[in-house]
């Protein structure tokens, strides 16, 4: 299939245009989404929308009591799924547990999160990848900016952007711990980044990220370009979502208050995995699903 | 001199009461003051006070040509009084510029800066320390917490909590480059620290501090005591002055704006530093002046 974002293939970055819509539903149909004209427009635009106090605060609790609980049984686990913070033991994140683990596959299967995403994508979805992110209070690390859809095409094969992240806030976000931040608009250009993809690259950068890191210029006018970065902020519960190619990052976080969500990626159906454009090994099942995952539809 | 405020003696922390005033000049004759009564209730609870557009236009691009061209014509200085970011070469502050460049001179003694902090400390004053801070965008690394007063207590000998501390921003303070972080309410408590303080530790201290910073259990303690923690945030030309003991900190600074400022300490001149109380050497003039240095009055 022919590479439409060729990225980590010259020495010199580029921005190209985004070659995809942003809303794959056609506008005309507006009035069929569960979410508000203005919320479509927010999305379109700025490449993101946070919706506050989406789950209910029994609902919160529950996930909260369900990540600590998993959190503690993995501490001696030692798998290619649980990811640890670089310069302590801490559990950093957790992947595939909309599989693994059977109350969170409940919570990404919740028909009001697939109502909004099948409308985003056109199409039925499937879960292209979930993980729980615990960021804990004092040492938790910066995350560098990048486009998540830069490596899912290069090192997945991902074709086209099609693809939505959706974070679950489990506790609430303050402006000061190490939240995500997001650069406006970002989602409307490709920076097509220097580099090459070694095999096995997934082992170094779910801890760092080196490579799908756009350089200072690119960011610089992205930013100029999309007027800043925003900074969404609510109590635990409410949603962030996000396109796959929206260029977002997170400082550190030194203060006392950890920052944990709930994270997965939906992927229209339409918009199945090849092979890695980068000619490399695909990343394992755990990082980027491509067999038998269930398909996904609408209640609408 | 007796130690009223030990710390890096014992192997536990410990959290003591403030043994001083806040303001040093007597509430009575609050409207003598050149702040409002409201700023300085401020101050006593909180131990920071933020002034926006408190320099001109004019006056904040004149300063930031100041620092830029102190910046370049320091590229190639190897001064101790030059301090560099731990992984790179890029100049994360200089030191002592209130007696070494004539135009900083005159900056750090505006005498509407001299009314405020005479006011707050209850004497003349003199200039414990300046220096110019340049966190740079994509690469400015965090800054643990730390009481100020702490460290010139054990490593410089200042007797007494006495001293102010103020911060003039050279750049527009976002929330997310790396700003100032303060937990309000903490200059009523000292937080004795762990450890022991080795000869020439300010070598190592001004590009990451590890000494001086507190237990996670103390840290914790005392954001809950003060509700949290506080970012002030404003245009360039805003000041914050904060008390020589309020714990603050600063997370990194991933995104494209840089963070610069302009910072100098005052202290009282019935506040003279004695013997460091660490028991060890004390640390060269550029850190903390002891020799000579002009009394600063008040106009008023």
């Amino acid at each position: 299939m022919k590479d439409l974002y060729p990225s980590r293939k010259n020495t010199k970055p580029e921005i190209m245009k985004r070659k995809d819509p942003v809303i794959h539903t056609d506008r005309s149909k507006d009035a069929q989404a569960p979410i508000s004209k203005r919320q479509l427009d927010f999305y379109e635009e700025n490449g993101f929308l946070q919706i506050e106090n989406f789950f209910s605060e029994q609902e919160v609790s529950e996930m909260q009591k369900g990540i600590f609980e998993l959190q503690g049984e993995s501490s001696d686990v030692s798998s290619e799924k649980v990811i640890r913070e670089p310069e302590s033991d801490e559990i950093r994140s957790i992947f595939h547990v909309h599989q693994d683990d059977d109350y969170f596959k409940k919570v990404v299967n919740d028909q009001r999160l697939l109502d909004i995403v099948n409308h985003l994508l056109g199409s039925d979805v499937y879960i292209h990848q979930s993980r729980i992110n615990y960021k804990p209070g004092f040492t938790g690390k910066e995350f560098d900016w990048h486009s998540d859809f830069e490596t899912w095409h290069v090192e997945d094969g991902m074709p086209r952007m099609r693809g939505v992240s959706l974070s679950i806030a489990l506790s609430d976000n303050y402006t000061f711990n190490g939240p995500l931040m997001l650069i406006p608009g970002s989602h409307n250009y490709y920076v097509s980044c220097i580099g090459e993809t070694p095999d096995n690259n997934y082992k170094e950068s779910l801890k760092r990220q080196k490579l799908g890191v756009p350089d200072h210029d690119s960011l610089r006018w992205l930013a100029d370009q999309g007027g800043g970065i925003s900074v969404p902020t609510g109590a635990a519960g409410s949603i962030t979502l996000f396109e796959s190619n929206t260029m977002h990052g997170s400082n550190g976080n030194i203060t006392p208050y950890s920052r944990n969500n709930l994270f997965m990626v939906y992927n229209s159906v339409e918009n199945q995995l090849v092979k890695p454009y980068s000619g490399g090994e695909k990343r394992p099942e755990f990082i980027a699903v491509r067999d038998g995952a269930p398909t996904l539809s609408s209640s609408r």
